[in-house]
Parts: C-alpha cells; structure tokens; sequence
C-alpha cells in the first residue's frame, strides 16, 4: 500500500528559492513611486527594507540560494510533509489522488513563518535591530516574532484592534517569543494618534495598522518595515514550499493535474504554484494553477488589472495588480487573511496572461468542506486554506463525474486551532455567506490612481 | 551535520504494542471489587469495556499486534518526529544531547490518540455504536471525539464545568469532530441532577464527571466508558512511543541516558518509558526513568503505595498504586492533565522497586522552561509537557558541570496552542507556585480505604 505521507530527509531540502521572474513572458509594469509616479528605485524603499530583500524584488535570477543560516532555522520544521488524502479520497469516492502539502507543521502554524525568516535574516545582516509590522487576524504577526526571536531582533506588531481584542490567542503566542504587539491604532505613531483623536473608540483596520508600522519603520534607523505578502521577495521565499512537493510527488511517481491554493495577497498561492508555472511555462507542462479567493472579496476574478496604491493610505509604492480599489470594504468574512483589496503582481500577472485561474467560493461553502477534511483527516484547518480544499473537493468529485484518476496537488497553509469560534459560529448556524457589496465595489473601483 | 529530525517511514512504524506486565519482576495486586474487595474479573469489568480490552488489561504477552485498522488511523500522523533539540542545547551551553519526541504532531495534539484510537476500535468491533467519557481541560475528550469519528462510534464527552466555560476552544474542537460535549455537572444523569440538586451552581470536578460518564455507559447496552489513562491497557497502547524513540535513536547511533515524562496518570510516561524498561529489566540496560509530577499533586513522589479508588464516588475497582488519597484536592495548577491523586498501577510498581525514579516541580519553574524552549525550539509545548522540559533542562544543565556528554530523551506529549492563556498569566506575573496542602493531604491519607 502506497504511505499516507511523503517525507523528505532534511538533506534533500531545497537549497535555492525558485524566482518566476526570470520566466514569465510578461512581467508586471514597474512599481511607481506614489508621489511622482515615476518607477520606483532602490532608493526610494532603502528606508524601510534592506537592500538583501530590495535586490530579490527585482531579480530576474531564476535560483536564488537559502542562506545556510536560514536554512538552518527552516530545518526546525522543513521538509514539511506531503500527505495523501486517502480517506478524503475514500469520503468523496473519486478515482482522484488529492494530495497536499502540509505548511501547518510550521511553528508559527502557518507557511508564513518561511518568509519571516529569510527577511529577518537579511535585515540582522544588515545591521537593523528591530522590525516593525502590521497584523490582522494575527498568522503574521506570530511568524515574525518568531523569526524575530531566532536572530535576535526586537519586533513590534501592531495588530488590528478588533483582533487583538476578539483573537488574544494569537496575541499570546507572540508575546511568548518576546515581540511587543500594541492594538492598533495606537498611541505610539502619529497616524496612530490622529485616528484615535477622531475616534478614540476605532476598532482598527488593516491600512491604519500598515500606517503605523510603516512610519514607525521609517522614524528609526535601527528598524526596518516586514510585509508577509505581496511582494515579490515574498513569493520567492515562499517557493520552497512547491519545490519541495514536485520532489515528493516524483517519489510517489505522481505529477499533478491541477495545483491548488487559496489567495489573499498572493504568497501562499505563489508559494505552492510558481514551481510549476515554471514547468508549465519553461517545459509545457500540462498543469492547471487554481487560486481561490472569498467571493466577498474576489480581487482576481472581479478585479481591476492596473496600478492601485498596497495600503489604504496611499503611502505605498503603486503596484501593477489585479484590484478591487483600495477602498473596498470586504465584509467581515471568517479568513483575515483574504480580506485584501489587491494581489501579489507576479500572481495577477499570471493569471491575467493565463497561465493561472482563479475562482471564488463563499465561506459556507468552505466550512463545509473544511469540516469534510477534518472529519476524514483529522487535521482543523485554517479558514483561508478551507478554500483550497473546497476546490480540491470540487476537481474530485469532477474527476468522479468524467471517471478519470486524476491528481490533484492543495496546499493546506494553516491549521485552524486557535480560529476555533469561527468552527463554533459555522456549526451553530451562524455563518453566512455575505454578498459581494457591489456599490461598494463600483465606488472604490472609480476611485483608482490615474497614472 | 547531524539532522535536527530523526524520521521513520510509514514501513517502519512498529506493529506491535509492548507490554511491560511480560517482564516486570513484581507485578502490581490484583484490582479489587470495590464492595467484596475481592480480585475483579472480567465480569466486572464487562458492562463498561469491551472483552478486547479487558483481555489486554491481564495479558502477560509481551508483544500484541495493532490491528491493522488501528495502524491505518495511526499512519495520518505516524510515526511522531524525534527531534534533537540544537539550538536548545546550545542556548544551555550543554555538551549533553537533547531529544525529544514530538507526540503534538497528533491531529489531537497530544499523545492521547494512541489509545484513543485503540479504544475505540476494540469497542466497534464488539458492536458497540457509542462511547462515554470524562474530560477536565479537554485533551483527553478531543481524542476521543477524533478516534470515535474514524470508526462512525457517537461519543459524549462529560467536560468539568468549569473547564466547559473556561476552554471553549477545546470544546469546539470536540464538535467539530462531531461528539456531543456536555458540561458536568449535568441534568443527563442521575448522579449529575443529585449533585445540581444540592448546588445548581457546581463548577463541577473529574470526580463528579467520571461518575456521569460512567453511569451514562453502565445505564445502556449499545454504549461503553473509555478512560484515557491509570490502566494497563492505556499504558499498553501508548508503548509505541517509546518503541518508536528507540528505533529513531539508533538510526542516530545514540541510546539514552535518561529518558523523561510528565506523569499524571501515567500514561505519557509509560509510553515513553517502558520499551525502555524493556532494555533495563531484561538486557541490564544503564538507563534512568524519570517520571516528573506538579509538587502540588506529587502523588508519586509523596504518596501512600496501597489499594485506592480510581475516582472520588469510590465506584471503580480498588488500584494497587500510589496514591495521595481519592479525596485529595490538588491546588489549581494549569497542568490540568497531572492533576490526579492516582497513578498508573504500572507505574507506581516499576518507581516502587526502583526501575524507574521520579521527581517533583513548582509550576513557575516548568513554564520558565517552557518559553526558553519555546524561544529556542519554536513549539509552544503544553504545560503538562513542560514538566518533561524542565527536567530535561536539569540534566542538561548537571551534564555541563559534570562535562559529561549525556543523551537526554524526553516525550513532548503535546502542544499548548489550546493553553494559552495559561502562559499570559506567566508572562504577566500572575502565575505563582502553590505549596503543597498539607493538612488536606494528611486527612485525605488518613481516609484511604481499609483492605
């Protein structure tokens, strides 16, 4: 019988990134300095990044390699597992292999901890002491104190108010690795206190907590800004993750399909997907690449392709990306993760030159085939990742109506464990699926940049 | 370099649970009915276990086969990493050797679903089509709920109240694996309603809910009581532990010279620790046994060796073991799982004639422990687990001053992600060390049963 799970000893870890830039037959249009809109140099991001990660931006190298010292915190956790879902499988009665790679392992509980550790290395190579960054739901904000907290950095989170208040487990995990995470917005930032001064009972947002930690980043020079989506080093780092599935599928003999992730801005699909667009784009590979997004916040299936500001202050570089304006409002949907108004530019343009697709589920929809995974395999997932298994769910029961065995490769990102009240809310009955707030949408849309 | 994990293939898994009563030089007495006080017999047990169970729970076989079934479920997380704790030892300075055995990988997140995946399978195929249990902080029911899940079993669940209340993440989890988790006192059973009766506000105790479940098993034929530590068979199932440790130790030409575990009822340690009895009892093995206690429930290291109830009411069979007294009131430590006045009979034999040792710490110093391995390794261990680390920590720290180059195996039995605020109130300061209750220790010896 063929093993449930297919592991890689840790000397057959990768030791380079993958940089689908060096690749793609188009690339996206330069970011735009937002003020001038002219492209945007080294120059105008040295403050906030450093210059390890701002080369990485805009390499057209196609291997990158790990430094050993990265590598070495990676080795904590990596190979992570490829696992097949064969109780799924069994649950669904489809002639469909359904595998998937398994980033929960990781200690932050999510992928995100594989980016978080390469951009804290390179900025502790650089000098920088301390990094500031901005949380939602609070996945990223664990993963940087805990990057952090393995080259000795100081970091500080400032994390969506509402969250801090509703998930103070999250909050919990990155104080025990030393990160100091202030709800936002704060006392500590001038933005911060502005919005408090307006409204001293805000509850916070995504943008106001980027504000602050970007100024915050750009006020000392001993600290430096983190992003844990988006950009383009993002995605690189974040190749690891297909690279090592395309190793133990060809162990298993298998090659897939359709390779599926669910996308918010982008790294967790870009981290499974890119490996294979390479093959797809370099070798002609026949393999569909599936990005599933909420469909109360479907950037890439609703979304304007053009140049859009990455926060909602408008302080950040305009990026090239598919977008819903960075004045939409999604509803409060369950998966944090994939409230956002844009998309990793490397993503949008693959998708726009068609060499990816996108789909969007409503989160009923995805709790329900979340809860059908846990019950067959025993793992709770993270709401995000519900919706790569909701498509993967999907392709097997399409393999069973055309009778074809065929494989299909999902990342599950995230375990679920400490986004357990939303379980509570699906399985009282108290989800909904919101609608597309489509004035909403027609207004931030008209609202883009003009470049 | 050596790896920092130490894998088995899914080929590699043992197939067989081994079984300490085959080689123990003094076997514990017999369990006594709890009103003849004579031997218990299969008889006596068989209204609440199935005849598969009860056999293991007498066998003098030293091998018993996992049934295939039970391997399979297994196989979604086994075998468990060994990891070799690097960064930890450095951070000790240490020329000692530092492994530990990650059970959190378990969909449960704790050892528990070694047996509770036994358990259940021996009841379904003696048609049994429903399972009852105790829970207190909730480890043991998600188990349980998972196991039942695998093989279509119902499961109730009889969570102490005021853990119902104060963990609901461990509730939800329950749930979603489709089990029905009642918080006890309840108004399900007669022993619950005559407990409300007399205080509608109880916040219930392990006690009053082993009761319930164990009347709610006893009162119908289609349903049995799962418990998830103390007996033989428990012990039995969770062997593979340590069977596997000693296969991933060789691979890395390494035997322990101490090997180490939290114990409460003593399952984790057995599991960890009899395949190598095994090697002290029958090959002169040179290796210490340490099983480590909360000093505010130190039933080993400061109870009475003797006949006890198992439970609080006095409705189970008498257990040869040591014990502080059924009606011994642990302070409120936040190792929920080690606060039992009992012991494994197993157990309490092998420390009585000296194969195994056993030690006892405040709770301070083991969640210090915690976040320095937390910091080090990345894992937030489970509070119960960090007893484990903090003797490892100990025997690391005596290798350095004996500059000796000691192997140090300890059993991380599971994460803490569910017990987080636990380490809020060690972060803030609030957590403190209990002393032993002396006074309520003596009368609760004082009334130990008359045999």
């Amino acid at each position: 019988m063929s093993d449930s799970k297919i592991l890689l000893s840790e000397k057959e870890m990768p030791t380079k990134w993958y940089n689908i830039q060096a690749d793609m037959p188009n690339l996206p249009k330069p970011a735009l300095h937002p003020e001038t809109k002219q492209p945007a140099g080294p120059e105008d991001l040295s403050p906030i990044f450093p210059m390890g990660l701002i080369m990485q931006e805009v390499s057209r190298e196609r291997w990158i390699e790990i430094p050993e010292e990265v590598q070495e915190i990676y080795r904590l956790w990596r190979p992570s597992p490829l696992c097949r879902a064969k109780r799924l499988e069994k649950a669904l009665d489809t002639p469909a292999k359904i595998y998937y790679k398994y980033e929960g392992v990781s200690p932050a509980g999510s992928h995100k901890l594989n980016t978080a550790v390469a951009q804290a290395y390179y900025n502790k190579v650089e000098g920088i002491k301390r990094l500031s960054t901005e949380t939602g739901a609070g996945q990223w904000g664990i993963a940087l104190s805990q990057a952090c907290n393995f080259f000795g950095l100081e970091c500080t989170v400032y994390m969506v108010k509402v969250s801090y208040q509703q998930k103070p487990y999250r909050r919990s995990v990155m104080e025990i690795f030393g990160a100091n995470c202030i709800a936002s917005p704060s006392n500590q930032t001038s933005s911060g206190r502005q919005i408090l001064e307006k409204d001293p009972e805000s509850l916070g947002s995504l943008g106001m907590a980027i504000s602050e930690a970007v100024e915050d980043a750009a006020g000392r020079s001993d600290t430096n800004y983190a992003l844990g989506s988006v950009l383009n080093h993002v995605t690189l780092h974040q190749s690891i993750i297909g690279l090592e599935a395309r190793e133990q599928l060809a162990k298993a003999d298998a090659y897939p399909d359709v390779v599926i992730a669910c996308c918010g801005g982008g790294s967790n699909f870009a981290g499974v997907a890119f490996p294979f667009a390479y093959d797809k784009i370099v070798k002609g590979a026949k393999v569909r690449l599936v990005a599933v997004e909420p469909s109360a916040c479907p950037t890439l299936t609703r979304g304007h392709f053009g140049y859009d500001f990455g926060d909602v202050a408008g302080f950040t570089p305009l990026l090239w990306m598919y977008t819903l304006g960075k004045d939409f409002m999604p509803p409060g949907i369950h998966s944090g993760g994939l409230r956002y108004h844009g998309d990793s530019p490397l993503v949008s343009q693959i998708v726009h030159d068609g060499i990816a697709e996108a789909r969007a589920y409503g989160q009923t929809a995805t709790f329900k085939s979340a809860v059908l995974f846990a019950k067959s395999e025993g793992v709770v997932p993270a709401p995000e990742s519900s919706h790569a298994i909701h498509c993967a769910v999907e392709e097997a029961i399409a393999a069973r109506e055309a009778d074809e065995a065929r494989t299909i490769l999902f990342n599950l990102s995230g375990h679920g464990l400490l986004d357990l009240p939303s379980y509570d809310d699906y399985l009282s009955g108290k989800l909904v699926d919101y609608p597309l707030p489509e004035d909403n949408l027609k207004k931030a849309l008209e609202q883009l940049p003009k470049v």
